[in-house]
């Protein structure tokens, strides 16, 4: 055991831990969830506190030696280690100032480490003033959070994208298969399977532009903003070296924020990409909600198509396979809505100069990135690409369906087409059948205008008799 | 026009209008939505300056002449007359003050007029130091908002029942129709479609209960607390007397708050309604969402009953007729639970002594129990009480179904019984076809094992075989 | 009354009415809200059904007479006349269909009367055959919600630029009032209340630009997709034409759907603007929320600001003025929020190859976009155009704040600053007097250090006495 | 390896799991949160398996020998052991099933070897035949979530008395201080501290009978429904004994429910207690609110009372202390909201005669549970325990209020008291001084009046005056 101070008072240490006594008080005041802080959030602050030391190295504020301890212990954050000395919980009070310290602290012990100093030295390399230099949580935290967020983000856009495009390929595959649509649940007029993939690709396809969009405005960070964006402590030198700085450690296209009083307390960009998440969980949501209804059965439902089977459905029902990647994607769609409520919950609580509920923020958003992109690869892997179509069983509906009365519609008029409908629902008959009893069209006629694959094509089908 | 004075200055007055100055502002303040004040909140009102005015007279505080004018004043807003006269905007700032003064500038100018004054002769009767002696919008309107909620839950709770009396009567005229149960939308085993419509009866029942017991929670009253809680200005024997009077006035168990200072502030009551609003609402769409299923098709769907024709369909497929009642429910529904969204985030923005989003609170709670009574009216009314079987194709699904390998499970063990599921899928033959076939049963057993009606109900079928 | 017949049956209509039996049947069927469809709703619709008729008459499917008589007949919709005639609810079952048949049989009857027959005399002017010739609700509704959206959508762009507009303007008011800045709502560091303001105005104007992108997906129209979006009955030759004239009869840059099936089925347009909306809300409430805040008191709060007092804020406590402009903003924010869940629900429900919840969709987005039109414009005029600043009781509390201590930070190191800022709490003295009689720092560095303006600038303060 | 075989095909499963087949492939189809089931679901589960076991000795269908090492297995999960083997995702499709199967499948092979058996060998214990037997996922899962939920409630329970205690002590000792009650953050009439304190602890005694009347829904268990409630392969006296057990197994008051096909399929229950821990987490909020409102400052806040410093607040400005304790309160709040939005969409998401969705839900209602026992614990002994008041500053700020003027309002009227209000204002004088100089009131009469004790008392300040 070592002993700390703080402004509260003295805390015993564990020796061989290099977070300290901030860090640990932390830990205590917030046993929560027992949730541990995300991966790439830890990396983030090992990139913000590497080249912040750099750009204080680089205006002369720190000395060589300490600034390279600690842009030699920030690699190790960036190369993912030293991850389990991350102890306080993910919701936590104060801003994000127990993460910020945690990271200070780690940061801090492992430079006096490297210099040959023992833990707990800190006046060797001391986590406010020299590893926090010219910082505050304030600019720190934001950043971080952007930082992860960014990169949690590029993994969901690849595997959104390869979704999309196997839509795109199962419409081209699924061109061929004529169906009923649906409205309202309801038997409508025909369309094509393919038409239907299609149609989900082209929605996603718009999620994800939406997303990209959304992104961008996590591009704008406020290192430098230090307590409430006014920039008090930190040097204009460094406030310019770090944001270069920064785009090298992290590889991405970040820049600063124009007013640096609006980046430190307001949080916006977070529902905002929060809510370009949850409309593309509504729209996963409503693709598996589809797919359920469309394989729906096999012998009392919709029986268009098959979900490849995953696992047994049932522990009483033997043979029963059930939708089950379909399933989860549904309720990854609650998840993620139920996190971007919390989001806007906690957007909305920012006061003044402000918002101090950014843990739950990042909590919930990294959250909602990370499961999306888990339950997509999965969508598409072990449900999307396997689907085969029931072809024969489509065709067979299509035929016997009232629907097709719509297209005769244009050659008798509404009324007499109300009239057949009436009664092929009545007395349980083709629409065909009773257009030729009725001597309302002839054969020649009918197969000209009922021919299916015309009827999902924009036109009026057999507009030639029209003339 | 006249022209009324108040702390801000000098405004004129329409002559013919019974409400003055401050309402005039709170008219100009808030052009928010344009919705006149529910009817019900205006009658409340009436109810609570009566009780008020009642109890003044009573400890002598307020003169004969005064009293009753303003008593008379009260019964016509009771009675439902003067309600043009309200307004100010359903969505205004300032915790109801403007509502209140509303009310006690009509009631003001109403009671001068009876004694035999001009309007506006404030000296005759005051609308703060008459109408609302003793009182404080802090007491007066959350009294008023729990007196109208109570009276409009009151025919929620009518329809409600009726509705789930209606249901019962379906689940006896049903409770021979034999149907697949689907789980996961996918074959399940047999159920009857009256156990189906019980299910919904009982899942209402619950929601009876529960409403009832959130209204509860509206019968504390807080009249006498004053601006915050503590009575100043109210002397506690026309608390106990306007409280008593209150009963009368409305007709409704009415009591005093134990605590005054937190009843004044805090609006958990109206959470807790809103909450049971949302359970039913969400279960009314379950219940929505199941018939939608049911009655897809007619041809292409689930097709197992019918829910009576309310109007056409389509603008341009001829004969189709969709579900619209059970659509507008679930609308309805999603309505509700934004608008319980909205009261969660209003009730969450108390500060200190007060809750000043009391307004938007009011406005979303009575707006959804009004829709909830309306919808669930025509919900009975124009679409449970009309549903019809397709009993014919309800039993040919099930003896097509392969779920009924589950009822043999008991007899052959899981794994045969999953074998024979898989052929009977792949091959798309009957599952008593194959267990004769592969001589896995005899007919005689069969027949007891896959009895429909059996199935249906607790224990083995064909229990007797395996002794 | 004359008679009218449809799928269902006959019905008797008034006389005088422009609308027919299925309007009737719609309104029976759905007495839910009482609320009147949006008057921007029904111009729009006025514009789709002239565009739809004009270009079925440039194909030489609609003859001359009927075909003007319909365009004659939507103008004076789009002229805002006939308003009254629509009278299905606003949240209603089926899709729109209702709405698009009133609007079909009030330009029918209208154009029957222009063309000299008598209302009802359908073989001269057809709801259905005509004035919806190859339009099918699926087309019509989506297509005139986005107009009807687009065009409300701009007066909000309006008053929200001229609101940001606002705070720039009073940021330069404020830029020389120098007050502490708080995070957590602590005593944090000096900033002035123009940066502030500037942050706001910052903060809107990302607003604007967020919904400025997302009603670009607005402008995708689907005219001609028809029932599914396969645009059965739907000549290609119209679809290019209506789709054209669509632009010249709402001035807005619409273009048609590349594809048509996803345009028909999916709403996630709906959602994405209704999201930029909620973000729009949750901004404007921190704004008031910190406006409440700063103008708290007068004598036991902040103090720092006075909103314009707008009406007397107390019925019981003379004098009293209070945030009632803030605290309706509030409550929008909240109605806004609460709208867009509902919204979320319903896009949620789409299924197939139609979302038959639009109606509740519009409902709430026309509602949310016109509220916060409403409430910006009274922000802007009754609240913060009219915000005076406390200046000197500003000055007074930044000399008396600890936060000071931080400027001395990078001179003292944090622990010496902490144990400064220690003591000056526990004696409530104020941090420079400590500095001096500590002999840490002299009255010259101190000068220096703690100039308030500096402190609200980029860099160290006193940097040079660090050389 | 052992190789195990199951309607899908074949897999190795590694030798020294206790899982099977069935887990391994959901652990495959599932990679979604990482997170493991929680600790008291897995404990509830081994109590259902055993109460099962043990009914189905008692009618005779179970052997002893399987029955009682089913039994044996069952209490090792039950006393918290094999948790490990638990390895399936808490975001799972498939309505539970995999969680059961896991159980199925640990609890199996653990019997096997109690009795002598290897790993694998179902011939001996079965996880269909044997384990499950005469249950389904249906009845299993959702029972065992009900007692998962209940037990962790109790814990909540206790915890939130506490809280609700300490809040009432707090109010006793705090009965003494006076100080200004505020109403839309402005100057209203004095208040006690302690009756503050003491609306707490109201607001949380009403919770506390919220959450235990909700959950008394949870008691209600449907053990012997099977599949879709029918009961098929349940033999009554199981259902009757199995229920009977399920309360020795787990002290629990369960019983049956009436209508099995209504308990089987709806969720109602999960959204009333989510709602009620909703309104719980609002409520909190509401209290973290107001004490980070009354600690504001010190300096430049309200600055009425202490709450406990637990960590330093800043990384850059020293001796800040932050209300961390009660901003992590605002965030559990933010996140029990968001849970119960993800609990009500999945609790919509029910069809027919069953929801699949509940893996969702029970994931988010069990976080909630343990979230809110979590930080109303830390809330207690970390803060409200060690709140002090600032007993002076409460009292300075009632002596300069202006608010005192409404006690003088019963004496002189609400035009005078208003006129000295706002002179108050507008000079900056206090109210007495201008009343004794205006001779409004003699110096005798305002020491009545103006007794701040009195003023938050019910009652009229010296009313013996009026007489």
């Amino acid at each position: 055991m070592r002993q700390e101070k703080d402004l509260i008072g003295v805390h015993d240490v564990p020796d061989d831990v290099y977070y300290g006594i901030q860090t640990l008080r932390a830990k205590e005041n917030f046993p929560i969830t027992g949730y541990h802080p995300h991966r790439e959030l830890i990396r983030a602050i090992g990139m913000v506190k590497g080249a912040a030391a750099e750009a204080n190295m680089h205006i002369g504020a720190l000395s060589p030696t300490i600034g390279n301890a600690i842009i030699a212990a920030s690699k190790e954050l960036v190369g993912g280690r030293l991850q389990e000395q991350f102890v306080v919980d993910v919701i936590q009070g104060g801003a994000g100032t127990s993460f910020n310290m945690n990271a200070n602290e780690v940061i801090a012990n492992r430079a006096i480490e490297i210099i040959g100093g023992q833990k707990g030295e800190y006046f060797r390399v001391h986590p406010n003033t020299h590893v926090n230099m010219a910082q505050s949580t304030n600019d720190v935290f934001p950043t971080t959070i952007r930082i992860a967020c960014l990169n949690v983000a590029h993994d969901l856009l690849t595997v959104l994208d390869e979704l999309r495009q196997t839509f795109e390929d199962k419409a081209q595959e699924f061109d061929g298969v004529i169906k009923m649509g649906r409205t309202h649940l309801q038997d409508a007029v025909p369309i094509r399977l393919g038409q239907e993939f299609g149609a989900y690709s082209h929605m996603l396809g718009r999620d994800l532009n939406r997303i990209k969009a959304a992104i961008k405005s996590l591009e704008v960070i406020n290192m430098g903003a230090t307590a409430v964006g006014t920039g008090l402590n930190a040097d204009p030198r460094y406030i310019e070296k770090v944001t270069e700085l920064m785009q090298e450690w992290t590889g991405l296209p970040l820049r600063l924020a124009e007013d640096l009083v609006d980046a430190t307390q307001n949080t916006d960009a977070f529902m905002e990409v929060s809510g370009s998440l949850r409309t593309l969980a509504v729209n996963l949501s409503k693709i598996a909600n589809d797919l359920r209804l469309m394989a729906s059965g096999p012998r009392t439902g919709f029986n268009e198509l098959n979900l490849p089977p995953m696992q047994p459905g049932s522990s009483i029902m033997p043979g029963k396979v059930n939708p089950v990647i379909a399933e989860v994607v549904n309720q990854v769609a609650f998840q993620v809505q139920g996190n971007d409520f919390t989001i806007g919950l906690a957007c909305g609580a920012g006061q003044l100069e402000l918002n101090v509920m950014e843990p739950v923020v990042v909590f919930n958003l990294l959250q909602s990135l990370d499961i999306l992109r888990n339950v997509i690869r999965v969508f598409r892997d072990r449900c999307i690409s396997g689907i085969t179509a029931n072809e024969e069983r489509c065709r067979v509906m299509v035929e016997n369906s009232v629907g097709l009365v719509t297209a005769i519609n244009p050659h008798v008029g509404y009324e007499v087409a109300s009239t057949v409908a009436k009664e092929a629902l009545l007395y349980g008959r083709p629409v065909a059948e009773l257009v030729l009893e009725r001597g309302i069209l002839t054969k020649e006629e009918l197969d000209l205008i009922l021919n299916p694959y015309e009827m999902t094509r924009p036109g009026i089908a057999g507009v030639e008799l029209l003339k």
